[in-house]
C-alpha cells in the first residue's frame, strides 16, 4: 500500500452464516476440543487430517438431495474442487487412496470445519465444526459397541450425566419385509421411522400410507413400533423368526458389551423409532439424546455403513462411526455453566515505572516459566486504577503491584480483583499464591 | 446411493497441493500446536477464531502482486466471496468490526489454514498452517520485546535452541532518505534490502542501482549495510544524526527488554539487512532463523504495522506481530528426532475368546478410566501372533494378554512389543505398571 494513496474504508463484516469466535468462546472451545480428543485416543483413536478442498467428483453422489449445499467452482486451474462437506467422504476417500498401507481396524477420528451453503433463516451456519470417530475394515459387532462407550466417556468427561443412546438395527427393518415388493420399499420404511422424533408414530404411520407402502409390511411396522423400548420390544421382536432372534442377540450383546466398558445402564434403550436419515446406514443405528433437553437434537448420531466405501475401491471395507454435534455441545456446556474459569491470564503485573521496572519484568519472567498466565502492562506513566481496570475487563483475577515500598521490602503487593482485596506477598512465594 | 444401481469406482486422490496428515503426523502436529498455544497463553493471548471464507472484498488490495493468488469465487448466493489468505487481513477485520468492545492492547494468537493458489512445482503448497500472535491497539516498544520473546519461549518449549532472532527498524532507512526524491525510494530500498539473503550486499547494491535510486542514498545505504551487525553496526548507526540516535536507543530498549524477558543473548542481534518483504511495516521488523540450518528460511518473522488497520476504520489502530512457520518447523522438529514417542495407544488387550471375554473387558475400561490408551483387539478367535502383529505395527508398546491362566491367579502377562520380553503382572499393578 503506498502511503500517498487516499483510503476507501471497506466495511468490516462477516459472510451470513458464517462467524468469529472471541477469546472467551474460543478459549472454552479449544478446552472441549482437547478433552473430546485426550478421550477419543484415550480408545486408542487417531487423528488423521484432510484438506479442506478435494475434486468435486469425490463428493458428488453423496449426500442425496443435499448435494446442492455443497460449496464448489473452479480453482485457478480451471480443476473443480469442492469445499469439505463432512468428514465421512473424506475418509472413504483416505482409506481408498491408502488402502495396502493402513493397519485394520483402522480407527480415526476428526474435528474440523466443514462448509455448507445452508438456509441460514433457520438459524443454520454455514461453517461449523464436526466430531467423528470411526473404526474402518472391522465387522464385528464389538466395534459398534465401543463407539457408543466412547462417546459416553466423552459427555462424562465434559459434565454431562443426562445422555441416553437409544439404539436400534436397520435390519430389523429389512427382516420384515417379504416379497420383492416390501424389499424394493424398505428405504422408504426407514426414512418415514426417521421422523418418528417429529411426528410421532401416528404420523409415521399417516406416511407410510401416503408414500405407497404396502397395508401387510405397513402392520408388521406399527408392530414394531408400538411395542415400545428397551428389553421388553426386543423380545417381542425376537419372536417374528429365527433371524429376527438372531438379530436381536447382536443388539443385546452391543448394548450390553458397552454397559461392561463403562456407560450406565439406564444411559442406553433399544428404540425401534431410531432409523437415521441418511441412506448408506446398513446395520446399527445410534442416537444419543440429552435428557430435559430435547429441543437441542440429538449430540451424537452414528452406526454402521459397511457400504460407503465401494464408491473409491473394489475391495469393500466395513465400517462402523458416529458424530458428535460439537457446535450443539458447545452451546449447551455454555448455557449450563460447564465451562467457566477456562484459560485466559492469571495475572498481570502492573507497570509502575522505571525505578522499579526491572523487578517488574523479572517477576512476570519467573511465573511465566513456572507455568503460569502471565501479563505484562506495556504502557508507561498509566495509573493503576487503569491498569485495574485492563484486568476487571479482561478477567485476570490477580493484580501484581511492586512500587518502591514493595521492591525495598522484597515483596509485591497482590490484589484480587474480584475481592477487591490486597495482600503482601515475599517475591519467593509468588507463584505458589497465584497457583493457589 | 441405492442398491441396485450399479457403482462407478472414482479414483481416490488429493489436490496437487493438499495433502492428508495420517496418524503419527497429526498426532505430532497437534502436539506440537498444543504446546505453542499453551506458550501464547502464558504470555497472555487469547485465541481467536475467524471463518475460512470472507467477503472478497475484505481480502483485496491488501497482498499485491499475490493477490492473484487467492482462491475466490461466486457462491450460491452470488456473492463474490475469497478462502483465508493469511491471518492478518481477518485479525484486522474483527478489530475494526468489535472495536468498540474489544479491551486494548487486544493480543490475540491464531492458528489456522490457509489457501493459495502457489506453484506447486516449487514445492509449496496450497493450503498449509499460519500461526500468528498480535498486539493491537499498543504504540510502546515494550509490546515489540514481548513478541520476540513470546516466540523465544515456543522454541526454546519445542526444544530448540539455535534460533537467532535479527532485528531491525524499517524507520532506519526512512531517516537516511532526506530530499523528496530520495523518500519517495524508500520502500523500493526495503524492498530491495529485502533480497540481501539471497544476493548479498553486493546484490542489493545492483539492484539498487537497476531499479533507480539516487548515487547519494545508495552511498548511504551501503555504509549501513557494510556497518555488520550488533551493537557495532547500532553505534555507527547513531551518529547519522539525532533522530537516528533516538531510534537506535529504542532498539537497543526492545532488544534488552527480550533479553531480560528470558531471550538468551546470543539469541537476538541488530541486524540491518532484515528488512520484509511486505509493505505494510512501518517500525521494528524481525525474522528467526536456526543456526545451521538456515536452509529453511525464516521460521519466525513479523514486525510493527500501524496503518494496516486503517483499511476498514477512521480510527487507527497501531500493531506489532510475527507469524510462525509450523509446516517448517513441524519439518525439522520431525527430522532432529524430537517428536517421538508422542501420543497413540500405550496398551492392546488382546482378545483371548469367550473364556476371559469379562475380564479382558474390565481390564480395557480400568485402563482407560486411569487415563492409559487402551486398545482392545475386536474380532473374536484370531490367533496372539496376529494380534501382536498389530500392536507392532501402530507401535503400540505392551499388549496385556488374560488367557484360562492369567485369570485364575487373577494377572495378566503383559508383553512389551520392542523387547519381546513378557512378563506376569497382578491386575491391581497393571496400570502403575504401564504408566512406567
Amino acid at each position: 500500500m503506498s502511503d500517498t494513496e487516499k483510503k476507501t474504508i471497506i466495511e468490516p463484516r462477516t459472510l451470513k452464516g458464517f462467524r468469529d469466535f472471541g477469546a472467551k468462546e474460543q478459549l472454552a472451545r479449544q478446552q472441549m476440543f482437547a478433552r473430546i480428543q485426550t478421550v477419543f485416543e484415550r480408545f486408542g483413536f487417531s487423528p488423521l487430517s484432510t484438506p479442506a478442498l478435494e475434486y468435486k467428483e469425490i463428493l458428488m453422489g453423496k449426500y442425496g438431495d443435499e448435494e446442492r449445499l455443497v460449496y464448489s467452482f473452479k480453482d485457478n486451474g480451471d480443476r473443480d474442487v469442492a469445499m469439505r462437506y463432512d468428514l465421512t467422504v473424506p475418509l472413504a476417500r483416505y482409506v481408498a487412496q491408502n488402502q495396502n498401507q493402513l493397519t485394520y481396524p483402522f480407527k480415526r477420528y476428526q474435528i474440523a470445519p466443514v462448509w455448507r451453503a445452508e438456509n441460514t433463516q433457520r438459524g443454520r451456519l454455514r461453517e461449523f465444526y464436526q466430531c467423528d470417530v470411526d473404526i474402518v475394515g472391522e465387522d464385528s459387532w464389538v466395534a459398534d459397541a465401543e463407539i457408543i462407550a466412547c462417546y459416553a466417556a466423552v459427555l462424562t468427561d465434559l459434565g454431562i450425566s443426562n445422555f441416553i443412546f437409544k439404539i436400534n438395527d436397520r435390519r430389523l427393518f429389512e427382516i420384515l419385509a417379504e416379497t420383492d415388493e416390501e424389499k424394493a420399499q424398505v428405504l422408504q420404511v426407514i426414512r418415514c421411522v426417521d421422523k418418528a422424533d417429529k411426528i410421532g408414530i401416528s404420523g409415521v404411520m399417516s406416511l407410510l400410507e401416503e408414500r405407497g407402502v404396502g397395508q401387510k409390511l405397513q402392520q408388521k411396522i406399527q408392530g414394531i413400533l408400538g411395542a415400545g423400548k428397551g428389553q421388553e420390544a426386543l423380545q417381542a421382536f425376537a419372536k417374528i423368526s429365527p433371524l429376527a432372534s438372531e438379530l436381536v442377540s447382536q443388539v443385546q450383546a452391543v448394548i450390553s458389551l458397552a454397559i461392561r466398558l463403562g456407560v450406565s445402564e439406564d444411559s442406553i434403550v433399544f428404540d425401534p423409532t431410531i432409523a437415521r436419515g441418511l441412506d448408506y446406514y446398513t446395520g446399527t443405528v445410534l442416537e444419543c439424546t440429552l435428557a430435559g433437553v430435547e429441543g437441542y437434537g440429538s449430540v451424537v448420531g452414528g452406526g454402521r455403513y459397511d457400504g460407503l466405501l465401494d464408491t473409491f475401491s473394489n475391495k469393500p471395507l466395513k465400517a462402523v462411526g458416529a458424530s458428535l454435534g460439537v457446535d450443539r455441545l458447545y452451546e449447551y456446556l455454555e448455557e449450563n455453566g460447564k465451562l467457566t474459569g477456562i484459560g485466559g491470564s492469571q495475572v498481570l503485573v502492573a507497570n509502575m515505572g522505571q525505578s522499579t521496572w526491572e523487578n517488574v519484568v523479572a517477576v512476570v519472567r519467573q511465573l511465566r516459566e513456572a507455568g503460569v498466565n502471565a501479563e505484562l502492562y506495556y504502557q508507561d506513566g498509566v495509573k493503576l486504577d487503569k491498569q485495574l481496570k485492563y484486568a476487571e475487563s479482561k478477567a485476570i483475577p490477580y493484580v501484581v503491584i511492586i512500587g518502591e515500598t514493595e521492591k525495598a521490602k522484597d515483596l509485591a503487593a497482590v490484589k484480587n480483583i474480584q475481592t477487591r482485596e490486597q495482600q503482601e506477598v515475599p517475591l519467593n512465594n509468588l507463584v505458589s499464591y497465584v497457583k493457589g
